[in-house]
Parts: C-alpha cells; sequence; structure tokens
C-alpha cells in the first residue's frame, strides 16, 4: 500500500516559521517520523511539497494510479485550491487533511477549509506528529472499510 | 498523568447506531482501546457517558483538579452544548474533539461544532480508533508545549 | 403496531398555560383523545412527558425496539433538541411532529424547528386535536408506505 | 358550514406525476375521501382545481361570502402566490394549508411557503389522507374556537 | 397625451377589502377622481384592473405605443411580476408606483418591492387620492423632462 | 391647520446641486410652490432648513404642540438620522417623507432610509412639485383619517 | 424525435424589444433558424409562446408523452415560475434553458433563475441562434446519453 | 412579595472560575449580599442553582404561583434555553437577566441572548453586585408599574 | 471621584414622551435621584444633556481629565454615534450605558447599539432608577477593580 | 479570424475523470472536434490546457494581438481565477464560458463562477459539443455584432 | 490651486489620543508638515477641523468654488457621516481619504467607510506623514489627469 | 534597508493595459520612479513581477532575511492570494498595499482585498506614483516605529 504526503505553499519553511503557532520541526523531522509510522503500518509514503499549486495538481496526476490515500496539507490553498482538490477527488481515493495547529481556533473563523467536507479524515491541532496519526487513520479505514 | 474520555449523548449505543456511519465498536470496544493506547503512553484514562448534559457538566466539575486534559466526543451537543463547554473551558486544562464520521461532511454541513474553536486538537472520520488517536496527540501536547 | 407520544418541556402544564395560544385541554385530556384514535385504528399508544432533554432521549434508546412510530412535540427543545432528535433518527422508525398553536405563525419566525426536516409528518395549529390526527395520518404512512 | 377545497398548479396530474413522492391517489380519489370526511363532519366542501393563479385568485373572489373556511395545497405557487394569498386573507377566514409530501424535507429547503405565517393549520407529509386530516382540524377548530 | 391606470390583483375589490388598510373607496370611486384628475390636466386617462398577470402583461404590450406613462399598482404583483414589468420596462415609457397604504409600514418589511427600483415616482400611503397624485406628478415629469 | 416642511442637511443648495438628479428649483422656489399649495388647502406651512441635526431635532421639539404634521425630505440623514426621526416620532403627528429624485433607483440601492417604516405618507421621484403633493397628501390623511 | 421550443412573457415582442439587448430578430425569425436545425438533426420541433404562465404549464401537461424534450426560454418568469418549472419537471424529460443575452451578466446579477439547477443545458449570451445551439446540444444528449 | 433568584450551569463554582472575569465572590457571597437588599427592600429572595435546564425548568413550574418575579442567571443556557425560558414566560411574571461580566463585550459578541428580548430588566458587568441591583430595579418595577 | 451623567437627544424632553415606554419622571427627577445616590457613594456627579453629537464629543473632550467614570445614554445616537463614542473611550475611563425601558425588547430588535460593546456596565430597562443603580455600579467597578 | 480554446486544470484527463460527469471524450476528441467545426466556421482555432494559472495567464498576455475571442473552460479555477480573467479581460475581446456539465446544478450550487458576469456567451450542459456549439455562437457575434 | 485639509471629531486632540494607535504628533505639527509640502508643491492648502457634521458639512458647501480638491480624515464620521460626504460630492472636485492609524486592521474590521467608494485616492496606515502623501497624490492626479 | 517592489499578475503590461483605469506608465517607468524615490530616501529596491503565485511566494521566501519591507501590489490575487500573504506574513515584516486604481470604487465593491488587514500602509488610487508615495510612508514607519 502506497500512501502520499502532500504539503502545500510555505510548509518548506516549518521549523522557519512562526514556532508558537507551527512548533519547531522542519520538514525532514516530518519525513522521518512519518517514514518510521509508515514501517510500523508496513506501508509505503511519498513526500511532495511544492508552492505552486499547478505543481501539486500534476503531481497527483502523473502518480495517479499508484497511489492508494493521500495526507494533505492544504496550507495557504486551504481556502481557494480547487484545482488540486479536483485532482484529488478525481483520483477515486480518500485523503486525510492534516493542520498543524488548530485550522478553527485560528485561520477557520475567517476562511473556510474547502477540503474539509471532501476529506475522510480531518484532523487539526497534532502539531508536527499530525501527519504519523493521520496515516495512521487513514491505513486502518483502508484496510476495515 | 490522568485524561478523561467523554462522551455525549447517544454514544452509549454505539455499534448499534448506523453502522455505515458509526462502525459497530461499542463503547466498551472503545474504552478497550483507550485503555491500552494509555498504557503504551504510561497515563491513566476515566471514561463517562451520558445522555444528560447537566450530568456531563458536573462530571468536569467534580473531577476538575484531578484531571489533566479531556477527548471529548460531544455528539448531539456539538452544536449548543455551552454549559458543558465552559464547564470545560473552566478547568483551563486542554481538550481535544473527536468524531467518528466525518463531522463536516455530514452534520457540519448544517449546523456549527461550538467546542471546536476552542479545542486543542480536532479529529474527525478516524471512526473508533479517533479516541486512542486523540488521546496521543493530546499526551504528546502536554509533554511538549 | 406500537406508537409513542412524546411530549418535550412544559407540556405537563397544558391547560395551564397561555389558553389563547395553547387552548384548555390538559395532557390528560390529550391522552384520553389520543388513546380513544388509538384504539379506533388498532394501535396502542405510549406515552411521555419530560422536561429534561436526557430523559427523552433516554427513554426512546430504551424503547427502541418495540415502537413502530413516534407522534413528537419538541416544544422548548424544538431548536436545538439535537440529543433528542438523534435518538428519534437511530431508531429507524419515521416521527410525526405536532406543535398545538401554528409554529410557523408564531415561534417558527425567530428559530428554526431542527425536527422538521427529518419528520415523515408536519402538523401545527390543530390545537389539542393535532395528537390524534398526527396519530392517524403516521399509521396510515406505516400501513401503506 | 361550507369548506372550499384548493388546489394550486399541477396537482390535476396527481396520480401521473412522481409515486414517489406525490403517490398513487388522483384528485378524483381525493375529492371522493374528503368528501366522505365532510360527510362525516357534517359540513358541505367544495372543490377547485386551476392551473393559473388568477383564476384561483378569482374562485375565492367570487365565493367568499359563502365559504366558512378553506384547505389549501400551494403546490407551485407555495413560494410566491401572494395574489392568491391576499385573495384567502381578505376573506377574513381561516385557511389551511395541505402539502402532500413533507415540504419541510424536500422543496422547503431551497424555497419559503409564503401561505405558512397566515395559516390556521398547516400539514405535511400525511399524503391523500392530508386533505380531510386538514379538514377536520380545521372544522373543530370553527367550531371551537 | 395618453396615461394608463393599471390595477393588479384584488383590487377589483377596493371598498370591500379591510377598510383599516385601503380605505372605502372603490375602484370606480378611484376612477372618477383620476379622470377629473386628467381632465384638469389636460390628458386622457385608460383604466384596466386584473387578477391575471398575464392579461396585465399583454394589455401593456398591446396599447404600447399609445399610451405615454403608466400609474401602477401592483398589488400582489409587487414581489415578483418580472413579466409584467418587463412588458412596462419594454415600453420606453415611465411609469409611476401607487400603493394605497404605506408599503414600507406594512408588505415591504418582509418583501421587496421589484417594481421600484424602475419606478419613476414611488408613492404609498395617500390612499385612494395617491392615484391622482401619482398622475399629477408623472404628467409634470413628462412635460419638463 | 399647520404643517411643518423640513429640508435636511446640503438641501439649501437646490438648484445649485447636480441638476440631473435634482432639479434646477431652489429652496425658494419650492417655498413658494408649497405655500401655494397650503394656501389652496388653506393650511399653514412652516419652513425650515439645516445642515445639523440636532437643530432639526429641536427645532421638532420646540414648536411640538403647534404643528399637525410634517414633510420631511431627510436628505443625507436618511440612513442614521434617528435622533431627528425619534423626535418626530414623540410628536405623535404623522409625516410625510419627500424624495426629490427616486430613493429606489439611487441611494437606496445602497443604503436603507430608516424614516420609511414611520412615514405616513411616502413619495420619491415627483421633483420639486414633490412637496406640495406630499403636503396634499398628508393634509387629506388629516382630514379624512 | 419531437422537441418542443417553449417562450416565456414578452417574447412574442422579440425584434421590438430593446435590439441591444435581444437583437432585431422576431420570433418567426427563430421559428425558421429552428426548423431549420430540427430539418438538418432530423427532429420535429413545436413552438409556443405565452404571457400566461398557467397557459405555458398546461402546454406542458397536454403534450407530456410526445414530446422528448424542451428548449425553454422562461424570460420574465426566470425567477418564479415554479408552477411551469413542476410541470417541466414531472414529464422526467430533459429540458434546456436558453438566454438571448447573458443572464448573468444582466438581470441575473439581481435574481436568480430557478430554471437553472434543473437544467440538462443552460445556454446564455448566444442571440437568436442560442435556440438552435441548444436544440443541437440537447439531441445530442439525448441520443448519446 | 416572593422573588426568586435563579443561577444557570457552572455558576456553583463562581469564585474558583476565572476571577479576572467572573470575580471572587461565591455563590454564598452572593446569597448573603441578596438576602441583605432583599431585607432592606422588605421582600423575600429564593435562591436556586442548577447544571440541568430540565430542573431549572421545574422549579420555575413548581413555584410558580408564590413567586412575583424572577432575577435569572441563565449562564451557558442564554443561547438555547428556551426550555427554562419558555417556564419563566408561562408564569406571566417579569424577569431580570443578569450577566456577572459585559455580555455584549465576551460571549455576546458570538452568540445571541435568547433572554434579553423578554426580560424586563438587563444587567450585565455589573459583577456580583448585580444580583442585588437588578433585584431592586424589578421590585421597583412591580411596585411602580 | 467625579462621574459624568451624559443624556443623549430628546431625553431633555423626558417626562412628555410615551410615558407607557419612558416613564414619567423628568430629567430633573433623574437629576435629584442621581444627586441623592451620588452623596450616598460619595462621590459628585456632573450632568449634561445635549441633542447634538458634535456637544456631547466636546463635553467629554473637554472635561476629560477631571472625570473618572460616565453614565451615558447614547438615546438616539445609540446606532451611530462614534463620534461621541470614539472620545468615550480616549479618555481611558469606564462607562456604563443606560437605557430607560429595555433596548433588547423595543429598538434593539432593529438596530444595534454600538456602546454596548465598550461598556463596561450595561443596565436597560429599570426605568428611570437606572441612572442611580448604574452610577452605583460604576463606582463600586472602580473602587474594587 | 483566429479564435482560442483554452482549458483549465485537470481537463487534460478528460476521458479518465468521472464518466458520469464528464462524460468519455479526451482532449484530443474535442480539438478534432473543434477543429472540423472551425473549418466549417472558415476559422482558426489554437488550443492550450495548463494546470497552472500563471501559465494560462501568459499564454493569454503572450498572444493577445492575435487572437480575436477566446472560448474557455475556467474548470477549477472558476471561483477565484481573477489573474486569468483580468488577463483575458484586457483584451478587450470576448470570450465563451464553456463548462462540459451542468455547473448550476453541480459546482455552481456552492461556489460562483467568477467568469461568468464578463463573458459574452456562456453554456454548461453540452457536454465534449460544448465547444463546437460555444465557438459557433462565440463567431456569430463577433460576424453581427 | 488650493486644497483644503478636513478633519473629522476628535482629531484636535490628536497627539493626546492612545499614541501607539494614532501617534505623538498634534494637529498643529501635521498642519506645519502639510504646509511645508504644499508649499513644495506649489499650492495653498487651507485647514479645518470639528466635531460637528454640520460644521463640517456647511465648510464645504461655502468655500465650495475656491477649492480645488480636499483631504478628508472622517474619523468617527467614517460610517455614517452621509451628510459631509454629500457636501464634498456635490463639489464635483475629487477628495482623498486619510487615515492615520491603518483603519482595514482596526475599525474597518467591524464597520464599513463609507467614504471609499467615492475617494479618488485612499490611503491608511501611515501615520501623520499621511496628510502630505495624499495631497502630493492628490495634487498630481489634478494635474495629471 | 533594503525594500522589495512586487507586483503581481498581469502588472507586467501596465502601459498596455486599460489605461483610463491603469495610466500609461509601464513597469519599466515605475521601476524607474521607485528607484529614484529609493535614492532619495537611501534605501535599496529589489524589483520583481510574477503572474505565478507560486514564483512570488518563493521570491519572498527565498530573498527574506535581507528584506526590510515590502510594496505590494497584489492585482488579480488581491482576493485569494493567501499563500503569497502567508509568505509575507511569516517573514515577521510590514508590507505596504498599492493599488494603482482606487480599488474600493472598483474591484473592491466586488470582492475583498485579503492583504488589507494585514497591510501596515494601505494606497489606492495614487496612480504610478503610489508605489513611490508607500515606500516613503513605508520606511518612515520603518525609521520612527
Amino acid at each position: 500500500m502506497r500512501l502520499a504526503i502532500l504539503h502545500g505553499p510555505n510548509l518548506n519553511r516549518l521549523g522557519e516559521r512562526d514556532p508558537a503557532k507551527y512548533g519547531v520541526a522542519t520538514l525532514d523531522d516530518i519525513t522521518r517520523d512519518v517514514d518510521a509510522t509508515a514501517a510500523r503500518l508496513d506501508v509505503t509514503a511519498l513526500h511532495f511539497q511544492s508552492n505552486h499549486e499547478g505543481a501539486l495538481t500534476e503531481w497527483v496526476q502523473d502518480r495517479q494510479p499508484a497511489i492508494d490515500g493521500y495526507v494533505v496539507n492544504p496550507a495557504g490553498l486551504a481556502s481557494y485550491g480547487y484545482a488540486w482538490l479536483d485532482a484529488l477527488f478525481d483520483t477515486g481515493r480518500p485523503f486525510a487533511v492534516v493542520h498543524i495547529s488548530q485550522w478553527h481556533a485560528h485561520d477557520g473563523k475567517d476562511r473556510t477549509d474547502v477540503f474539509a467536507a471532501h476529506a475522510a479524515v480531518y484532523l487539526a491541532g497534532a502539531g508536527w506528529r499530525g501527519y504519523s496519526l493521520a496515516l495512521d487513520a487513514l491505513v486502518h479505514r483502508l484496510r476495515e472499510p
């Protein structure tokens, strides 16, 4: 089973962004943590980050048949990334949404997360561990539908 | 460290409610799964379910000093349980919100979850495993603030 | 066939509440009228009133398998009684909503009846006879689906 | 006592419209059922259907002094039939609104029923028997104001 | 100069409708008053009332080239009579809207008057004399553009 | 019978303001026209203009017992002149609102006229003659209540 | 295959209405153009225009079994013609909506087209040729569902 | 004269709740202060607190004839306690609403106080003394209606 | 300690305004009552009323350093008196808002009180005694912050 | 005459996306069909698809003087592609919007198509043939303005 | 060229108002800075501040022909100063709006600036220098229209 | 001190876009003007334009430590460029927003500028000189915080 871990704009700078909100873990730290979780769950994780919605959209298109599910942090694209969302939707595979901080208490007050209504799993506020927890939840959903 | 696992109205009937939406696990199944997770995390879990908002409110009041955090499934009280929410808020301790199904895709289309803006962790759609995953996330937040 | 007649908060005081709005019939008068209608329709009616949403919720849970349908006057819980509504919904049985006065002309101007969208039959403004008329409609729906 | 039974647009095709929503009874079936109920209640029922709002308006104007109350299914005019509604309102007599299916669960999600706030009795979801039940409720309201 | 005085649904019953709101003048009384005003202003007034929007629409279409302006009481069509309004708009001639009672204090609280934004003159609350006053205003606007 | 003609801010500049919207008549022209109408109606007209809401408010307070009704052009105060409106309301006498241009087609698209719901007569779009027509309507309402 | 071309209120005056918005083609021109397209597509076109919603509703009812699809220009009924829309909906056949000018840029800014959500094809802004293009699209949808 | 002082959910913990918002006075402190005020005003005060809306509702029902007015702090029930509010409303006696902190500056930004529109006196922000001040105001209203 | 009692537009006419809503006390009666309360509380009260927002604004500016707190009845300025509110806000001193009648049940249904969110104390419905009660509450807040 | 056919994100995958919604035609099929239509109309069609809004924006900028009109399927950019829309708008040339499925019945329920108000032609629901029909409509508009 | 610099309510207290929001410059400081800028630009600046909207309105009326443009800080009148705005609008000359702090980040969150849509230049957040910068921008717009 | 001047989509075509709205200056003209202003202010200006939000986001990320502030014209990204905005926000440095035309009078009527609430300086309507004026304001804010 192969799962993709997708990071939206500015997440390449995790660890340098406001630590009170986003924590001190870098994207490499998260990748290591997710890979360990993937090994424990006996699945393969693929990682991709981009600041270009078009690139995120095409990554999903190109690898579509090979991926069983997605863990997605839409970041700044949460409110309007319909193109990326359409690409995810077209795969017919479930995806989990992860927000490092608690979206409902911060950005979610002012804007909608358009990915939310279509996500199989929604997790916000668990910090850098959120990716692994969401991966865990998604894999169990895939195995016990 | 002691964590409370609180279940709102109708969750005593898990396993009998619509399985396509809520799964087949019963509250006892969830309790066992959470206790195992608690043991792994080296914390103690207390469990309580009620169909009365007043009883949920008073449970929080009475055990307040002894609890370090809460995992809460507000269920039918999600949209208006301000009394219970106030009691949680008054403890000054963080709480995680868990929804078994994906709230944003079902009930969340029509009503607001008033617990969301105050939750430290928000997890929806992970099924019965959601309680353990939320407990895990909350304990890590408490240990690495 | 067994039907439950459920009365929400303050309906124990029917006959004493504003008679211009609610009429002079008491809950006992209504019970007698409904029982006569039930006899005519050859069904059994069970009656329950409570001022506690939790008690109404649990009454539905506890008697669930034995009841074929519900005639419900949500009264003061009409706008936020999701816990009770969830319990009704979980039974998988149809329910009729009854308001003694015409909800759309009074309270319904200012607040929503959250039971309305899920009711099989909706009747407002027929006074104390509304319960019997709704019972009649519900029984016919159950017999000629 | 004389009561008018008024049917709005497309109800002349009852029995041919979507049976899952509107049932298989025709307008003649309903007329027979209502006449039987009227006989039991010792009142006279007059029946009229039109697809023209102007014709419905004028029917009410022309027969105004002779009618004690109205049972009205506004159908497609529910959201904007102010001219017909004004004619009913001008009679100074009470009217009941009947919807065959449960308006709040179908059309009522998207549009307002402008007749609702002025109706003495409001009944939705009781199928073809709704006319007789509404007639019963209205006659009792007229006899025991 | 020829002006049309157009009356919407139910205005054929003026004098019989609620006198506290609409006064005791009949349509004939108004016609006489308007004709006197027209004579004083040296113009010709044509009168038409219908309860059918289609008939009002076609009256405007058919007499279009011969009419220099319109005094319109949309009555129950005020909130949705776009077909009639389109016909008036297509004439390219100005029209005045008249409401016998003060629309903003009664119906206008709950619904929009879609004729208002396109009217050259808008007069409400002047009772049966409103027609003559609006005719006066409209004729002066036509003579001193 | 004594009627007050009250003009809000900037109306002292009528004749100099945008003539396409407000016409070429000055406040003196209007005063002469209104006085002629008052003479014809056998009433006395008092005139007052101010750019200060406080002054308009106090003018109403000070002359209150001596005035039988008001013709008011709220101008720039239409959307928020509650203090002036309260003073008019406290007199217990009816008032007519006049707008020189058609408010609903211009300013009324963007802002509410808070005087509208309390006015006995409402007239917009009749140009400088609007004052005399509103005076006429108001005097007739006072004489034939 | 038989298709109906239905025209709402005021469209009998095409060619005389504002040519900047509606063009110079008359209803006869359109009928000829549609008939040519129908011949090319090897289908039969029936044409009907009315200024009465009731007449449009009944035309649909009466010819229902014989028609495979509809091309409808709701014109002034676009925002509230639910009775006509219900009749179309009851046929169970697809219909295309045509607006001669671009509805979204003109009327659609201020009001909703209630036909839009139920239309199989929606075309606005193509002028008089819009009918033929919509017929073409509809016929292809019927042939290659 | 007998007045009831009613406290909603979580107010049993006054003195322990956030002192910056709710002050350091306990419910006993408030009871003593209110009793002293009641003695000065020569009335009797009855006190009741509950975390159960049902219990608050029934307390009002049971003591209804003996109570002349109510001082109510709805607390967490402010936004949805219609059942309790209905019970108060049914007594036909006036009630004052008290909020210890200034509701409009805190919770009132996000939610409505449904008790407000029906309260005879509304006082927020006066801290623990608010109960006595509201009692004073209510008693004077009862004595000088 | 010096407190200012500020009255907005039309309050100079208290006692003459609608007594059913505002009572029979005049501004002089209120001044005497407040002065007695001030003496009991050992503070000095300054009184000012104006119908001009500018005058109220400047009164606050000019006496700013000498005043410890304000009791304000914004009256007709409640919904838009931002200039006066800014002046109060700039003093950095707390103010209480007083409405003689219950604002939430009357004007507050239709318009917002922009002073509410910034007031330290908010009191409505206590009649002429409201000023003294608000003064009492404000002085206690100043002495026991 | 040269026309551009522009396809937004994910349309490179037509034929593989949900066929119930988007049909089985691929982008190549559409290109061939459009080219045939262009030949029939004696115009040249240029085709471009991208998943990057920036690339679509620059394509329009770079080829601007050479293009007489555009047929645009904004796809996932429909709700927020203002940059692309600005580029189209800056060309001063008309464009047609095409949606393969009926936007108003699907996505259009939840989000706005910001291209709609500026489009010369708007066509939804005609499937893969929509491009050719829109091209036809646009070319005729260009030739008979 | 003559430009007017107009200051709304409370700006006479600049330098004393909250310095974190408004800075330490006084109105005299700003006047000197603007005069220096005016000299550099070879224009004359006239200065006026008032706490009375009526006075600001009349200042504009009285000096109208002599002024080529306006730099306006509406301050507390920003949300409702339509009378002053109308006076500015009537001059037919352009005006710039200046806010010392960044309106969109503070007051603009809660209320609208009704001057914004009509301003030629809009500048917020530049502190006391904002007046000179806006004057510079306005003068250049006047010279290079 | 180093300041970045950032231009969003389509601004590379300034001078060619609608000159009535955007003026005739090209991006090179603006760059020269800004550089002259920068020299006068003794700071360095860096310039960047892109039609790709991703490229704008990454430019900010990559040069982050070297830049003291930003002058940003978001152009077509104003309403949804959260990714770019997040990158600016993450730098912890202030930025000024510049619109060449007056946003509030044009686009701002229909859509929100999401950059506005976070900007330190906001300037619209000053044409090509706006960049230099905003730079001036921003540099002074940085030097006199």
